[in-house]
């Protein structure tokens, strides 16, 4: 995702609308602190479905400019998302120490840093509280955020697990769920293998000799939610969001706004080696069309293209062009594969592609779809799918095992085979 | 569609299912003899609504051998499925000619032709059938098939529906129903431009001199269905026609049997104009894949790609290898954006790319799923989306307004505006 982040952040300043959603953010920082809090447990092997802990996996943003560094180190490091061959611990460095300064100055004008981390933290507290009520057996839930990039890191996330009595002897049972609702190798695939690589080293004998024999018998049970491109949650909260939005428009034009999902692009070398996100992101879009009875046009397209190589389109700019062009300039932009503001809408769309349609004349018709960050109706969802994946007890999709067509990566394999292995475990614990 | 047909059907033989698919097809002619015929109508301008003519559009393929190079004439010169350029006149007629005696022989080789007209009119007259009983305002309803590239052609039943009382000064109510279940330009597109070129050749003043004013007047009605990709029907009757595919494997297996939903690739040119046909594909396969419970792994694949020029993957054939040469042997082959048999599937499919998978080792694991042909779950469904439509009182979908973000035809255009002016007279006509 912030390959295009990297690159298109360089040469613009934040609006009015960005420092806005910084202040909501901030505001948004006080009410967290009214938050529940969830005591540390104690598990041991014999014990009854709870707690169990709910750990949101995303790709993470810098909090605050001093993480710009990090966070764009670790993703040209990820050879998941931006494949650089052999060279990738040369140009990655490299690559990402050469873009810090201005990326840098790019946070600082969107409020200091992205609310991704904020975002998901709020979402995964309030689900574990809805899931506390509607599914009290595997209660206590507990939240954690795993990001790929930023902090809370998978190995930090991973360390305080087995502080707050998870795992070590214990066993404990942990979800990771996926925060992006359509599956890419590039995003859920490359979290997923390295929360392999993670409980591997901290609890597999073979990685940790220092774990004693009890310790890695009792390791966590892992179970993984995936994917939820369509689920109902998910598909009225982004209809609710873009009903609000066309009630911005006078009713005589509100039925012949052109809807524009837009969802970050891939790679064809990705598309065609079988990734499954450019078919669930448009099934997400045929399920919120249905739910809006197709009473508007629409088009997917697709953003953040970035690089001379070729990806998927048609292009979210290049669209919104050739439609205000044509004289269609009532357009509302729908960010529909990410659960929260990021880059690439507060900056990305809000700023280059409105903007760039202003120019061409669309007179502020061109607007966006809020994301869905706070919105309850999606968190109640996230619930809904949590509870559903624990009561199915099933470690993983049988999708998930599948592993693309074109695929040659023998980390994937091995994530894949520890995943779908964890079955037997969980059965058994539902057995007990 | 069939340029991928032309090339690769150049060098191989029919198979024993091909034969026993060409008897079904004969029997299912006697059959057809037995279907009821519907007389000729007489129609004025103040009538009620029926009767209706329910037009079927697909591309066609040749009945008998003697069609193979009209068909490809018609193939190669058509800018929308197969755009050449200005030498699109020159070199269309040159591709045509060169290929014909080889397709003439593939043809020959799968039972003397194409099934698709048989299937075509057997569908239609079955829908109509049904539709008089369900919606009897608007009966008699009068099967037609148009085919873009073989007989009928578009005139051929413009000429028919003018003799049979429609239009020519007497209005009437004629249905344009797509039977690609998935929008393409290159497609539905196609065949709606073929269709608006001929009424305007035949029933428009400015084009026809011949016309009274009474006859100009009084001209047909049109409506259009252009894209039904996720009906209950058709996800149906592909979901039961994959179950029972299912069965053919041993109960050990069959939950991890992946399903290869194959459909017919598009040039990444076409795909990055904004063309609606990829997702509205991805679109059917999550609907069928919740119908039936997500219970096996699967993949959207592409076939035919031809020439030198980038197409969507990932490809059938590469998949299938692919898969086979991991030891994923159990594979169900599904054709997901065609509604009947055609040479992309007793050829490409059942010969090509399963004779590859066995010699690859995959002992007979490699099959297709039914195609839908003479389903009676898919007719009811046809019937069904016949009838909400007619219902409606809507001339066309709204999306179908939209033409692609990059497209730059006129046709296109004039096209749409032709079809979006329908609705004016359609819903005068139901307040009459």
């Amino acid at each position: 995702m912030s390959v295009a982040q990297s690159l298109r952040a360089i040469s613009k300043r934040a609006s009015p609308a960005q420092c806005l959603q910084a202040q909501k953010a901030r505001s948004w920082q006080q009410h967290r602190a009214l938050a529940t809090h969830v005591p540390p447990v104690t598990q041991d092997n014999t014990s009854s479905q709870g707690p169990t802990a709910m750990v949101f996996m995303n790709m993470g943003g810098p909090s605050t400019t001093d993480e710009v560094h990090g966070f764009l180190s670790r993703l040209f490091a990820d050879g998941d998302l931006i494949p650089l061959g052999p060279l990738q611990g040369y140009l990655g460095p490299f690559i990402a120490k050469r873009r810090t300064p201005k990326i840098q100055k790019q946070y600082a004008d969107i409020g200091g840093g992205s609310p991704i981390r904020k975002w998901s933290e709020y979402q995964c507290e309030e689900m574990c509280k809805i899931l506390d009520k509607i599914r009290p057996e595997s209660a206590p839930h507990k939240p954690y955020v795993a990001f790929r990039y930023a902090d809370p890191l998978t190995e930090e996330m991973y360390a305080k697990l087995l502080e707050d009595g998870f795992g070590k002897g214990k066993g404990g049972r942990a979800v990771a769920f996926t925060q992006y609702p359509q599956y890419s190798c590039s995003t859920t695939g490359s979290s997923l293998n390295e929360l392999w690589k993670w409980r591997q080293r901290m609890e597999s004998p073979r990685r940790n000799s220092n774990l004693t024999a009890a310790e890695a018998e009792g390791s966590i049970n892992w179970s993984v939610i995936d994917r939820w491109p369509t689920h109902p949650g998910l598909v009225e909260a982004f209809a609710q969001n873009i009903e609000a939005t066309l009630q911005t428009y006078p009713e005589d034009v509100r039925d012949s706004v052109v809807l524009l999902y837009s969802a970050h692009s891939l790679p064809m070398s990705v598309v065609n080696r079988g990734d499954p996100y450019p078919a669930e992101v448009a099934a997400t879009v045929w399920a919120v069309q249905q739910r809006l009875g197709h009473k508007n046009p629409y088009r997917l397209v697709w953003q953040s293209q970035v690089g001379p190589s070729a990806w998927l389109g048609a292009q979210t700019s290049d669209t919104v062009a050739n439609l205000v062009k044509k004289g269609q300039k009532d357009l509302v932009l729908i960010p529909i594969a990410f659960t929260s503001d990021h880059i690439e809408t507060l900056f990305e769309i809000d700023q280059e592609v409105i903007h760039e349609a202003n120019e061409l004349g669309a007179d502020g018709r061109v607007r966006r779809a809020e994301s869905l960050n706070g919105n309850p109706i999606f968190i109640r969802g996230l619930a809904d799918i949590a509870k559903s994946h624990l009561d199915s007890g099933e470690a993983c999709s049988r999708q998930m095992g599948l592993r693309c067509p074109g695929c040659k990566s023998e980390r994937c394999l091995e994530q894949k085979k520890f995943f779908l292995g964890q079955n037997e475990r969980n059965n058994d614990a539902v057995a007990l």
